[in-house]
C-alpha cells in the first residue's frame, strides 16, 4: 500500500449523477453528469453509468473499486436498491451485481446520506469526531449517523432518516403514514411554497420557484422580513428534530450539508439556538453544530472512501 | 475463570434502594431495602450503602465487585454523579471513589436505564438483539442504546435520554427547555394527573392518588371506558417517541419495562400499532416490540453484570 489506490465515486441525485475519480480524497477526474429524469428505467440508466465509468477508467487505469450512492433505501450489505425518493423505475434493483459483471471492478451500493456523512467524516467538517449526526437539507431531508466512529446503518441497513423524524405527532402527513415529519416542512419544495404563501399574504404574488433557497437566502441579506422569519422558523424547526437525536444519542458534533445548508448562519444560527434552548448544558456545551466543508463532492469522495474500504474485505 | 464470579448490583430508585448479591444473573441475596428520602446528603445515604454492602458481604465474601445505578445524569468513565432527577443532595458527587475507599472493592456508577437495558440484554427480553432501544416506563421515563451488542453511551456518556426526546416541539415544557418530551405526558403523576381530569370531566371525582398505573390497569380490565381511552392515548404517545427513535436507530428490538409497562398489551398494543402505522415496512415488519422480563431486577442484575465486565479492566 505504497500508493494510495483510486477509486471512482458515484454520486446518484435526483436531477443529476456526478462521478470522479477520487484518490485520498483529492478528485482527480470528474465524469460527465447524468440527468437520471432521461432513463425511465434503471437498465438503461446503468448503462449511461457504466459508459462514464469506462470513460474515466480510460484516464485513470489504475482505478480499485467503485461505489456509488443513491436517493433511497439501499441493502448495503447485498448491493441491491430498494427503492428511490425521487427517481422513477428503481425497485429492488441488484446494482453492485449489475455493476460488477459490467466492470469486472468491485463496487459497493449505499444510501447517498451516509456516503456523504462518510465523506465529511473521512475529509471534511466530521473529522476527529466520534459520535456524529450528519444532516443533509435539499429536495429531501436526508440524515446519516457516524457512532463509535463508524457509519451506523441499523437493522435493515436504514438508520439515520432524520427527515422522516417528526417534531409534530399531529402535524403533517409523509409518506410513509409519518407525521410531522421534518422533511415536510423544511424540503426545498416545501420551503419555496411556504414563502410564496408569506408573500401573498403580505401581498406580494411571487411563483414558488422564485423562492428557492437561494433567493430566499439573498433576499434575507437584503433584509427582507419575510425571508428573515422563514429561515429562522426553518432553523428552529430542525433544531428541534436535532434535539431530539441530540437527547437519544449525545453526539460530539452535527454537520449540517445541502443545498439548503448554503443559508449558512440564516440557518445554523437558529439551529444552535434551539438545542440550546432544548437540551442540558451537559450535552450542549460541548456540542459542534458546523456546516459541512466538502460541498457537492461529499457524496463523491464518500463513496470512493467506502469502496476502497471494502475492496479491502471484497477485491 | 472456572467458577462465574459474584457481583453486587445496587439499584438505585427515588424512594428505595434495591441491592442484591448476583451470579450469572441470578439473585444469590438481597440487601435491605434503603429509603433514600431519609438521607438529605448524599454522605449520609453512602454510609448506609456501604453498610448493606457490608452485610451482603458476610454472607458471600467472594464477591469481586459492586454495581450501582441511578436515576439522573452519570459520568460513567469517571464514577461520578452529575446529577440526580427526584432525589436532593446529589450534585458531582465521586460516588466510584468513595465506594472502592470504603470496601476495598472495584466498583462502577452508571444511569439506572442504562444498567436496565444492560440486565435485559444479558440475561432477559433484549438477549440475541443487535440493535435494541430500552424504556423503562415509571416516576421519570428512562431510556438506553444497545448499538452493535454495545451499551451506547454517547460523548458525555449521557445518550438515551428517550424521556425528553419531544413529540410535539410546541409541546409541554419540561425541565431543561425541552418542550413536548415524552415524560411530560406519560410519566406516573402526568397519568394520574390526566386519569383524574379525564374522570372530573366525566363527572366522577377522584384523586390523582386513586389514579395510579395500577389502578387504571385494572379499570381499564374492568372495561372502563376512560381507563382504556387513556391507556390507548398513552400508548400512542410513546409510540411516536419511539417512532422517532425508530427511523433514526433502525433497530432490532425495542423492550418497555418499568411500573407502567405492567399494563401489558394495554399500552404495548398502541405502541407497537403507532410505529407500524408511521413507519417504512423495512424498518417495522421485523421490529419486535417486547416487555422486559427481568421486572423490578434488571437493574440489579444490570449493575451486577457491568461491575463484573469492568473488573477485567480495573481489577
Amino acid at each position: 500500500m505504497s500508493t494510495p489506490r483510486k477509486a471512482i465515486g458515484i454520486d446518484f441525485g435526483g436531477t443529476s449523477i456526478k462521478s470522479a475519480v477520487v484518490q485520498s480524497g483529492s478528485i482527480l477526474e470528474r465524469g460527465e453528469p447524468v440527468d437520471p429524469q432521461q432513463f425511465p428505467e434503471s437498465r438503461t440508466l446503468v448503462a449511461a453509468i457504466v459508459e462514464i465509468i469506462g470513460a474515466l477508467r480510460a484516464v485513470h487505469p489504475e482505478v480499485a473499486a467503485i461505489g456509488v450512492g443513491l436517493p433511497g433505501f439501499v441493502d448495503s450489505q447485498h448491493g441491491v436498491v430498494h427503492n428511490l425518493t425521487n427517481v422513477s423505475g428503481w425497485s429492488e434493483v441488484p446494482l453492485h451485481d449489475q455493476l460488477t459483471a459490467r466492470t469486472g471492478l468491485p463496487a459497493i451500493v449505499e444510501n447517498d446520506a451516509k456516503a456523504m456523512a462518510y465523506g465529511e467524516y473521512k475529509h471534511g467538517a466530521a473529522r476527529g469526531f466520534r459520535h456524529v449526526i450528519c444532516v443533509t437539507l435539499g429536495t429531501g431531508v436526508g440524515g446519516a449517523l457516524i457512532l463509535e466512529g463508524k457509519l451506523y446503518r441499523g437493522a435493515q441497513l436504514a438508520a439515520g432518516e432524520l427527515g422522516h423524524t417528526s417534531i409534530d405527532y399531529r402535524g403533517k402527513v409523509g409518506p410513509y403514514g409519518d407525521r410531522g415529519g421534518l422533511e415536510e416542512y423544511v424540503g426545498n419544495q416545501q420551503i419555496a411554497e411556504r414563502a410564496r404563501e408569506m408573500y401573498l399574504k403580505a401581498g406580494r404574488k411571487i411563483t414558488a420557484a422564485q423562492c428557492q433557497p437561494l433567493d430566499l437566502a439573498k433576499a434575507a441579506a437584503r433584509g427582507d422580513a419575510i425571508a428573515l422569519s422563514l429561515w429562522d422558523t426553518i432553523g428552529t424547526e430542525i433544531g428541534c428534530a436535532l434535539t431530539n437525536a441530540v437527547w437519544l444519542l449525545n453526539p460530539d458534533a452535527i454537520i449540517i450539508g445541502g443545498g439548503v445548508a448554503n443559508a449558512g448562519e440564516l440557518i445554523l444560527a437558529p439551529i444552535r439556538r434551539t438545542i440550546r434552548a432544548r437540551t442540558l448544558p451537559l450535552v450542549h456545551e460541548k456540542l459542534q453544530i458546523l456546516p459541512a466543508t466538502l460541498g457537492n463532492d461529499a457524496g463523491i469522495i464518500g463513496n470512493a472512501e467506502l469502496a476502497l474500504e471494502a475492496v479491502g474485505t471484497i477485491g
